[in-house]
C-alpha cells in the first residue's frame, strides 16, 4: 500500500467544497511548486517538477487542474482531477515563451469552472509561496473579483489525518529509521558530511521511498548549533557532535528522525546538553494528548526547561506538525490557539544549542490519542557514541 | 576545488550594482527558494532549505541577506554577504509566528542600505517565484516606491560562465556520468524505477555531490513520453523505453545527462525514433558556435527534423540555458532574441514523442566556443541495449 485510494482524494474535494462555500467564497486557487507540493497533492496527487501547479475548484462541480506546457502528458496520466488546462503562469521559473503553444487564462479557467455563474470572491491557498506571475495575472483577468487569503479551508483538513494517511506516514519513518541505521553501521571519521547523506538516500530508496522527506542533514562540529543548515564536504571527526536528521517520504508523506551522534565520547559540557535534550524530548511525550490546549504544552515545556536551568540554551520547540510536508500547519507556540485533537500528528523536535558552538536536535513523529501520544518512530532514542 | 572564490562573489556584486545602476535603479531585491535557489546564492553563497531567503542590494554600498528567523547561524557561517537581517517574509511556508523573537522590516532594510538617500525604484530579481508575502509586504512598508521587474539584471551576468563556473559544471557532468555507468551496471528488470535511482544518489554523495542537479528520472513505459515526470514503483521491464536524465550539483553549478535505454532490442518503431533523435542531438551540435542567432539555430534544428520527417514527434527543443539551475535562462526558441556567446552553457536537449505512448530524450551539457561547442558530458551519446 503505497499510495492514497480514489474514494480518498473524492472525499477530501468534497470537505473542501463545503469550507469554500462556509468561507462565503465561490472558489478557491491553491498553489503549490515542487518543493512545496502538499496542497496541490492532496487535492489531485499530482506533484509538479520544474513548473508548478494550481487547482482552481469551485464551490460546487468538477475541479480543474492548473499546470505549465509541458507537462501535459505526466499531468494526464497522474492527476485524480482530470479537467486539466496548461497556462504560462505554471511554466518553469526560467520563464520560456513556447512560441505557438496554447494556453489558457484564469477568465477561461473561471468560466469553465463556473458555467452560468459568476465569480465574486475567490479564496487563495498556499499563499505564503504565491507567485507574482499568478497573483498578476488573477489581478488582470479577473478585475473586481475578490481575493480572499483561504488556507485555512485545506490545512484544518490536512491536520486530522486519516488511517490511510497515517499507514504511509508510519512507512516513510520505518524507512527513515533503516537509513539512520545505515548511517550508524557505515559512517567513520573522515567521512564528509555529504557522502554520509549518500548513504540514506540510497536506503530510501531501495526500501520503498518515493523521495527525501527533507533536505537531509548530517553535520558536526559547529554547525550543529544551527537550527537549519545543510551539509557540505567538511569530514566528521571524532569527540564532536554529529547531528543526524534523516526523512524519506512515501505516497506523499514525509517523516523526519533526528538524534545526535559522536565518534567516542563527548566533552562533558556538550554531553550534559545532549542527555538533557534527551530528558526534554521525553518531557514533551508525556505533555501531548487529546484535548489538551496546544499552548499549554510549549508553556509547560518551556517551564521545565526554564526549572532544570537550561533556558538559554533553548531556541524553540518543542513540536510542530508533520504530514505531507516535513513541515506543516499547525504550529505549536505559546501563541497557538488549539487544542490537539486525535489523529493530528506532530514531530516532537527538541533543538539545543549552546550560542554558536555547538547544539543538537532529537526528533521523532507522533500521533495524538485520547489517552497520549503513540510513537512514529522510536528506534534512536538513546544516546549513540560510536 | 568545489567552490567559488571570494574574490568572485565580489566581482558579481560589484556588476550587478554596474547593472541596477544602469537600469536606473536604487536598489534590487533579488529573491530565491530552496528549489530555486539561484540568484540568491549566485550573490552571497547562502543557500536556503525550508525557508527562502533575498538579498536587498542598493547601486552603491554594502548588499543585505536578508532570512528567517530560524537560519540565523546557519546564514552568518555561510553567506559571503555579512550584513544580515531576519524577516518574517522569509520564514518557513507552513507560516509559524515566532512570538518574542524581533524581525525587521523592509522600510528597516531599505533605510540601512541607503542611509541618508530616498529609494525611488526598486528592481525585483526573480519575480517568476517572488511570493506574495513579500510582495505585499514591499506595497506596505514602501509606499510610494516603485517596483519594476529586473530579472534580466542578474541573468545576463549569469549566463556567461566564468572559468571556476565552467570548472565547477564539468565536475558536476563527471558525476553524473559516474551515476549513469552505475545505473546501466546495476539496474535489471523487475527494479523499480524509483529504486534506480537510489543508485544514482548514492553515487552522486559518495564521488563529491552536493545534491541532485534536478528531480532524477528514470522510468519506462508510456511515461517516457512525458516531456516531464518523476519516476514511480513501476517495476522496469524488457523491450521498452527506459528514459534515464542523471543530473549531479557541484558547488551550486548543475548538471544532467539524459538518455533512452532498454533491456534487449526495443520494437522497430521506438528503435528509429530512438536512433533518429540521437541524429537530431548530433544536429544540434552542429549548429552551436559564438556568434550564431539562438533563433537562427532553433530554425535550422525545426528544419532538420521537418526534412526527415520527424515533425510529428517534436514537441520542442533543442536547448536550454544550464548553469546553477539545471534550465536557466537563456532558453533557446524560434522567438530567442540574443547570439550566442562564447562561455553561454546550453543543455542540447533532444525530446521526441509518439502520443502517449513512447517517446525518449538525449540530454548533455555543451560551452559554446568561437569555433563551436564544447562537449561538457559525451560518454552516453550512444544506444544502450542491455
Amino acid at each position: 500500500m503505497k499510495a492514497i485510494p480514489d474514494a480518498e482524494y473524492q472525499m477530501r474535494m468534497t470537505r473542501f467544497q463545503a469550507n469554500i462555500k462556509a468561507a462565503g467564497l465561490d472558489a478557491a486557487l491553491v498553489h503549490s511548486n515542487e518543493a512545496d507540493f502538499a496542497n496541490v497533492r492532496y487535492l489531485t496527487e499530482y506533484w509538479p517538477t520544474f513548473e508548478t501547479a494550481g487547482v482552481f475548484v469551485p464551490a460546487e462541480g468538477p475541479p480543474i487542474l492548473l499546470i505549465g506546457p509541458e507537462s501535459e502528458n505526466y499531468a494526464r496520466g497522474r492527476s485524480k482531477v482530470t479537467n486539466i488546462e496548461m497556462m504560462v503562469e505554471y511554466r518553469e521559473s526560467a520563464d520560456p515563451e513556447y512560441p505557438g503553444i496554447p494556453v489558457a487564462t484564469f477568465a477561461d479557467v473561471a468560466a469553465k469552472a463556473l458555467p452560468g455563474r459568476t465569480l465574486h470572491r475567490l479564496g487563495l491557498v498556499g499563499t505564503t509561496i504565491l507567485p507574482l506571475p499568478v497573483y498578476e495575472s488573477l489581478q488582470r483577468d479577473l478585475p473586481g473579483v475578490e481575493l480572499v487569503k483561504a488556507d485555512d479551508a485545506l490545512s484544518d483538513l490536512r491536520s486530522i489525518k486519516s488511517d490511510t494517511e497515517i499507514a504511509l506516514m508510519r512507512e516513510a519513518f520505518r524507512i527513515s529509521e533503516i537509513a539512520v541505521e545505515a548511517i550508524l553501521n557505515e559512517i567513520k571519521p573522515g567521512m564528509t558530511e555529504l557522502q554520509a547523506i549518500g548513504i540514506a538516500q540510497r536506503e530510501i530508496y531501495a526500501n520503498g521511498g518515493e523521495y527525501e522527506g527533507h533536505a537531509l542533514y548530517c553535520f558536526g562540529g559547529p554547525a550543529t548549533s544551527n537550527a537549519i543548515s545543510r551539509p557540505t564536504h567538511r569530514p566528521l571527526k571524532a569527540h564532536e557532535i554529529i547531528q543526524v536528521n534523516i526523512g524519506a517520504r512515501v505516497g506523499g508523506y514525509s517523516s523526519s528522525v533526528g538524534l545526535p551522534i559522536s565518534f567516542g565520547p563527548l566533552p562533558v559540557e556538550q554531553k550534559r546538553l545532549v542527555e538533557f535534550g534527551l530528558e526534554a524530548h521525553f518531557k514533551t511525550l508525556e505533555l501531548l494528548r487529546a484535548g489538551r490546549p496546544a499552548a499549554q504544552v510549549v508553556l509547560d515545556y518551556e517551564r521545565f526547561v526554564e526549572e532544570r536551568g537550561f533556558s538559554e540554551y533553548m531556541l524553540y520547540g518543542p513540536c510542530h506538525g508533520i504530514g505531507m510536508m516535513e513541515v506543516e500547519r499547525p504550529w505549536m507556540e505559546s501563541s497557538s490557539e488549539y487544542e490537539l485533537q486525535e489523529n493530528m500528528t506532530f514531530q516532537v523536535d527538541t533543538f539545543f544549542c549552546s550560542g554558536g558552538e555547538f547544539g543538537l536536535r532529537w526528533e521523532n513523529g507522533v500521533r495524538i490519542t485520547r489517552d497520549g501520544a503513540e510513537k512514529l518512530s522510536s528506534r534512536f532514542m538513546k544516546l549513540v557514541e560510536l
